[in-house]
């Protein structure tokens, strides 16, 4: 069986990333085209890749040497590239978000649907993560008994300069959303947010405290805090009935050094999550050939845009949202 | 100098500990008499320790042979309690909490300033716990900045069979509003309560979700869940601008038995704050020759119960609720 | 460029294994065929990787088909087909140990020699752990000084009937005398070997603790015991002249639950090392290509056994045993 | 009952210790009197602690209003003044090491048993360290099964001057000779040292690696490193047929801070055993009253001597060395 040829739109930080991933270590795949904004940016990583290099997204995604797209170009070219490699029957894995509205979201859904076939996998590479997928393992397992909290810290050492409170709740949490969603098995309905002054050091945010309520009854709290300074640092503990489990992120080794025992944190959410990135490349690859996979759909895409969009009310209004209960098509199911 | 005799009201878990506490490892101090609605348990305990046997409270307290009290009886005898050794000009320790009602808590602190100097303490053990006390000196160290959140977590492995889902709030959580405030140096400003499912073990009561906001915009929230059936858990972490400090409960030795690497759990809170109890109970004798100590006054008993209050209000209306803006009394300055 | 086709010969637990790793998420590779003393076994693999089945090592390793062979057959078949290997001119990675006698290794040193072209690597998979990467990287990096001590631990839940105390030096320990000259880049000169009582759980064998010197002056001690009972373990900590680093095994989840506050321990080596075996294979893969690796040469194969023959030679005398001084080859610096 | 009334020997940095910790936190005694070679040094400890200062020490020893003799004055004073205690009749706690020679140890022991009651204590406060004790009970328990291996490591951030590799050996791991025996209710009978080279920061003294083997064949493996730079350190693994425990140092609270997740090693012993040497002083002031402990007698005294006389022969010939089977007089069973 040939190898699948995929083609990556954007080539900046979470492009090469993939390009790298998915030329290092995965089977049954190659990088076969590149496209970027920035034709030099595109070269570069062709040259040291192999793939071709494209001199727009469109001819990238019609291109019959190309098998399936991922879209890793700026936000606001998800909904519309994600719409144009449904047109050409492509499978598609876009980084979140899906969209920048919710009207855009629909868009994805109604001409997948109308498609008549799954061809969307949003980016929550989290749904990957060895972590959170032992979590999900226990929960369904029963041992513990049933939800009842989902505890969830988000830090990273600092933030670009743009970074407003709206978009701590609209990128950063995003990833909270639909991994409370994904590892609970249930949708959220509610929302709520309070926040605390802002960072001395990051004075035109603060950071964000966010408190879910999803229909069968669990509490989900998340901290999103941009600027700890101290590194990249994702937790995790799901209280259930009769015990908890929680992320882990010890690393392989523990250094004693300078008056200190412990281990050095991540700079950033790369190493954190490599094994995430890469497992969620290969299930894709596997799920070219027919493999299901557990990956976000556009459904869930959507879904994490509705939460967004109650936090974004909560956090202005100071009061709890609920979040529209709308009904899963079957499509997704 | 002579021991300070120290007389013990209520001979329960509480005043028998404390008992045991004081003749095992305290200096400067002896337990010189004991009482009990029982008068066949305070026996048991004198027999035990060498105390002598009081037929009622106030005798206990009147006796010239008592130097102080600790008053470990039934929570409605707290209030009742405290006055009678304010009258009686001797120090008491109250343990939490102070009294039942706001207004019971006022007539306290209403006694203690006419009688002019301060007597009461009351029995937050947590603010002597090597590590809340690691936590407040590292805050005010500075190294790490301006607090911005505590997440707080109190578990017990199974609570008792009359806890309704108001005594969990007014009972469990009582600890964190206290050592928030402590840890803090910042009053609680407003309260909002929202709570999970109740576990299908313990189906008569929630367990609560409690977020907390301080006068100076730092967040606090708490989970309390009285049914967590591995063992006695209380969590902290304390999140600041730069850097972040928790408790850190790790037990003396680490096991690896039967498929299993960790440790085993407390059952209940006396091994996990053992020390702290000790230590309170020394800073408190020697508080009685003058040395001041970082004990909870009245005031910070009275306080407690206002934010207690405020979370009740804020649980059965489902929105925030203000806490009053009482203005704390230069005699407890 | 074409994946490599990649044979298999012995399909038992280990070459089973590789045969999944390498279908499931290594990247320009196959799995072109596959080989067992037991027909049925083969046949089994093949039908779940669509590989094709040989009838005896020979064709397979002579198979114009077949550009490289992974040799994972039982241990005295390591060094006849290494030899045949290097005879056919193909790559092949031996399944440690790399033969059953110094003298048989020094064939395979001599074949490969004589053949011009480095061809085998043995499969030490610990090289790639990436634990054991951070360490090595650590101590080349420099900040903590050289090395004084490599502390090691190597635990089984529980050994083989046919296991005796020899073979547990000669079989089990093994790992870690490769790992201790890779990560100290240093030659092992002495030996001792003093050993406990035996478990009553398996009492044919005893625990063995190894102490190795190294050239440069480094202690090395290694505890191995195949019965432990409560899973696998493997630890390790590099003491250096101002800190350490330790192996940190820590999984992706803590698990907190009837009284137990830890995780569990993996039942046997393939959880502990799955990451190391993935990277191995990559990077064998990927020098098939032409691109350097860290892997355990034919050299390194053949000092392991010799540090094995010392040791089981200290067991035996109760002294310290040196080491013979070889010198490396310049064809495999 | 009156307070047992504390003489302490040497007021240097133990001897303050030991005074600090009797005053600020021990029931049933008062510290009476000190007396140093610095006359100085005692009056500001005198002054501090409010106890009388002795010219000399035998004047404290004999005095009336001292019931009993802490000996924290240098090394070669233990065995005179320990003999002097004794002739007086009155209780004496001895630092470590009982003396410093086997020869005066002997001494020691026929006083004592001349004099035909109890009286020595020697200061190996690990005997009351939680985490030791709980390793013991542990064993003691059954549950793991017999003890196999003894794993101890002994770290100081950095050494006196004057250290020698024979006082790494003679100073430092008595700690561990000690409650090797006492934790595995055994004896030592052969020693073998295997030392690496020194660290370029230390270059008079080498770090020193010792194997002890047990009468019922345990292997205690002890690494004494008192140069590792980075805090103090002293940790235990206790090996047995079914798990293991571990000592787990890990202090009330965790930092998070400047890119690094872990604790401060505290920088030398006294934090690390604090609760161990409150514990040890108010078992003795509580054994005065004739409650039994577990503290060393002047017989673990001495055995640990005889196990440092056999490692010092043994670093020096490089052989294992035997050491005498002393039988244990009923007076210290």
């Amino acid at each position: 069986m040939p190898n699948k040829r995929i083609g990556i739109i954007g080539t900046g930080i979470m492009g090469s990333d993939h390009a790298r991933i998915l030329t290092a270590g995965i089977a049954d795949a190659e990088l076969a085209g590149v496209q970027d904004a920035s034709r030099e940016r595109a070269e570069a990583l062709a040259t040291e890749t192999g793939a071709r290099v494209f001199a727009d997204p469109q001819s990238l995604i019609s291109d019959p040497d190309i098998d399936a797209v991922m879209v890793c170009s700026p936000d606001p070219t998800h909904h519309p590239l994600a719409l144009a490699a449904i047109a050409a029957g492509k499978p598609v894995m876009v980084e979140k978000p899906l969209a920048s509205t919710l009207a855009e979201a629909k868009d994805v859904i109604a001409a997948e649907m109308k498609h008549g076939r799954r061809l969307v996998q949003v980016g929550f590479m989290r749904r990957f993560d060895p972590g959170y997928c032992a979590m999900k393992a226990e929960l369904t397992g029963g041992r513990l008994g049933q939800a009842l909290f989902l505890h969830c810290i988000h830090r990273n050492a600092i933030g670009p300069d743009y970074l407003t409170s709206d978009l701590v709740i609209s990128s950063s949490a995003g990833h909270e959303f639909d991994i409370a969603r994904f590892l609970l098995d249930d949708e959220i309905v509610a929302a709520s947010v309070i926040s605390p002054r802002a960072s001395r050091l990051a004075p035109n945010r603060q950071p964000q405290f966010i408190v879910l309520e999803s229909a069968s009854g669990i509490v989900v709290d998340i901290e999103v805090f941009v600027d700890c300074g101290y590194g990249y640092d994702v937790r995790g503990e799901l209280v259930c009935e009769k015990g908890t489990i929680s992320l882990n992120p010890s690393p392989a080794t523990t250094l004693r050094h300078a008056g200190h025992d412990g281990y050095q944190t991540p700079p950033d959410w790369r190493p954190r999550f490599a094994e995430a990135y890469r497992i969620q490349m290969q299930a894709w690859v596997d799920a070219l050939s027919g493999r299901p996979n557990d990956g976000a759909s556009a459904w869930d895409g959507y879904r994490a845009i509705q939460v967004t969009e109650a936090c974004l009310k909560a956090s202005r209004t100071g009061t709890r949202i609920a979040v529209p209960d709308d009904v899963r098509p079957g499509f997704y199911a």
